[in-house]
């Protein structure tokens, strides 16, 4: 029997109910909900319905403030910084996207950065949030753990910080890139050591910087940085940009989020948005962008090779797919959401 | 016997020379020669004085315009689009980075794009140019030549468009990344192919996807982005925002400048200032920075490693040893220079 799809808005609605249950604000449980919705949709299901349960140990032990007062504390005409004063990041950084739209409207391009704020879900939601309004998007965060060492070194000291970018087109889907500055995700090398598999060479090194491919050794290494030094170096400047330049956590005063449900994460994250209206006419921008991606898209292809995908092409499809059919999360998540709704008087999530 | 070391003011003199023969204004030459001068003294030899003979041969085929109307076509607040009237890259893209200084230190941050420019020498050059106002540079270019296919596919449609970004610190050297989107760039294939030796794998892939491993079947094949479909999408992504956005050439418009010398190449570039003063206190950053950087250094290392470097360190240490030593130019070029110079009827580059 296939898995039973459940309709998207059922899904927020149980989000947001289990997070009013654990004394979020009702609007503010809503725009968390409705995010978490989203992730789930766009298939970066690390980032969505899973997150629930972690979350919720958090705001229990106290390591989330519910009634944040987010504000601005800096701020000039094209770009802001927003102490989160230490509320969900979701809250944040959609606040923190909100007024950078704001200002691109008013100055071309703004940069609206983030302090105090935590885990936001995937780096592509915000980054997405300019494309309802014919803007580009861009997003840089720093991750909740440290995964990566210096190139050369043995001390984790940077995490796997990403890079999101969103490029409204006309009629073809949005170019969006969503990307982690790693070669494989740590979930990645989890489900190998699972289905028994071992790893590409490329994926990680173990301390003496030879190839490891035995994923159930995992611990004895670290994930290898895109282009070698050239993704730590990515790493170290979305951490300075994202972390550092707000006055967040970066390097060792990165709080680990597995490991740790009180200790203040000082999350730092970074949107920048650039209305492409003020850079000519929009409609012919588009136009511009449609015709790279069909020109890319039409290119010969290699052998066994079916299709040639845009950055976020998949993640539309089944966007699409997902909310015409809705949602199927695994068998153990269901059994775990329901242990987790039991627990918190709350009815459990509904197919229907 | 060494190579002489040529103290960097004759080289930057004799370039000057070379241009203003060639019919350049001399305020522009000076320019030029100083901003490739910087190249050499930086070791992005590849991007320095070796340009000057394919610049002249653009130049004599009327590949470029010697007297642009270099202007600000549109503006707001925090951005402005430069058309360079198909002049020198660099005279545009340093118009264009003391421009996007200037809108930073009144909004915060700013964009300035460019359309009808040229190849102006590496990316760090001009993300460098914000650090001396003790600001944040990011620079993006679409290359002059396609080297790298759509992920899966064949036809080479996008160039190793480069990202460079640059954070000013206290103590310690700033923090500049300046990477291509390939693993590899394709100067260090021929050096492989010139010594006899095997690439890694991972450096080049054929046309069926296979590792290819042998630099003398180069021509087989294709440069490997960084982290697989990942640096396709970086590479896509660049080129959308520095030249899509400007109008500027991308995809099948990019004209390869290695094998026409007479159409207009509309290049595009793009660059990012952000004033760190915006967000709190300069010098608390920057002591953040510094932070940083001691505790990445001083982290455990892998056996065989000296020491960890950060993005943009050696480069640094480079510069001060030139500057202080002089420039060793390999006899090759000396020689293709001398000659150059008998046929412009210039004197020839001085040791002293």
């Amino acid at each position: 029997m296939p898995e039973p799809r459940i309709p998207a808005a059922q899904v927020r609605r149980f989000l947001a109910t289990a997070f009013e249950h654990l004394g979020m604000p009702a609007g503010d449980a809503q725009v968390v909900s409705q995010l978490m919705t989203e992730a789930e949709l766009q298939g970066s299901d690390g980032h969505g319905v899973i997150r629930l349960v972690p979350y919720a140990r958090r705001i229990r032990a106290g390591g989330i403030n519910l009634k944040p007062d987010i504000r601005v504390v800096k701020e000039k005409a094209a770009m802001a910084l927003i102490d989160g004063d230490n509320g969900m990041g979701h809250l944040v950084m959609k606040q923190a996207a909100e007024l950078a739209i704001a200002k691109a409207r008013q100055c071309g391009i703004a940069w609206v950065g983030s302090r105090l704020s935590n885990h936001a879900g995937p780096a592509s939601l915000y980054a997405r949030m300019a494309l309802a309004q014919d803007m580009v998007g861009m997003y840089f965060a720093v991750g909740n753990a440290n995964h990566l060492p210096p190139w050369g070194g043995l001390d984790m000291l940077l995490s796997t910080n990403p890079i999101a970018v969103a490029v409204p087109a006309g009629e073809e889907p949005p170019v969006v890139l969503d990307m982690a500055t790693t070669v494989a995700a740590y979930g990645k090398v989890k489900a190998k050591a699972q289905r028994g598999e071992q790893m590409p060479v490329g994926w990680m090194i173990d301390r003496q910087g030879q190839p490891l491919t035995d994923p159930k050794r995992a611990e004895e290494g670290f994930l290898m940085p895109i282009g070698g030094y050239k993704g730590y170096g990515l790493a170290m400047i979305v951490g300075l940009l994202a972390g550092t330049l707000n006055g967040a956590a970066m390097g060792s005063e990165v709080v680990d989020f597995n490991h740790d449900d009180v200790t203040t994460t000082n999350t730092g994250q970074a949107i920048l948005v650039i209305d492409p209206d003020a850079f000519g006419e929009l409609d012919a921008f588009k136009a511009r962008v449609d015709k790279l991606v069909r020109e890319l898209r039409a290119s010969e292809r290699m052998p066994g090779v079916e299709r040639i995908w845009m950055p976020g092409e998949q993640s539309h499809a089944k966007r699409i797919a997902n909310e015409r059919d809705g949602l199927a999360l695994p068998a153990a998540l269901r059994t775990q959401l329901d242990t987790f709704a039991r627990d918190l008087g709350i009815p459990p999530l509904q197919d229907t």
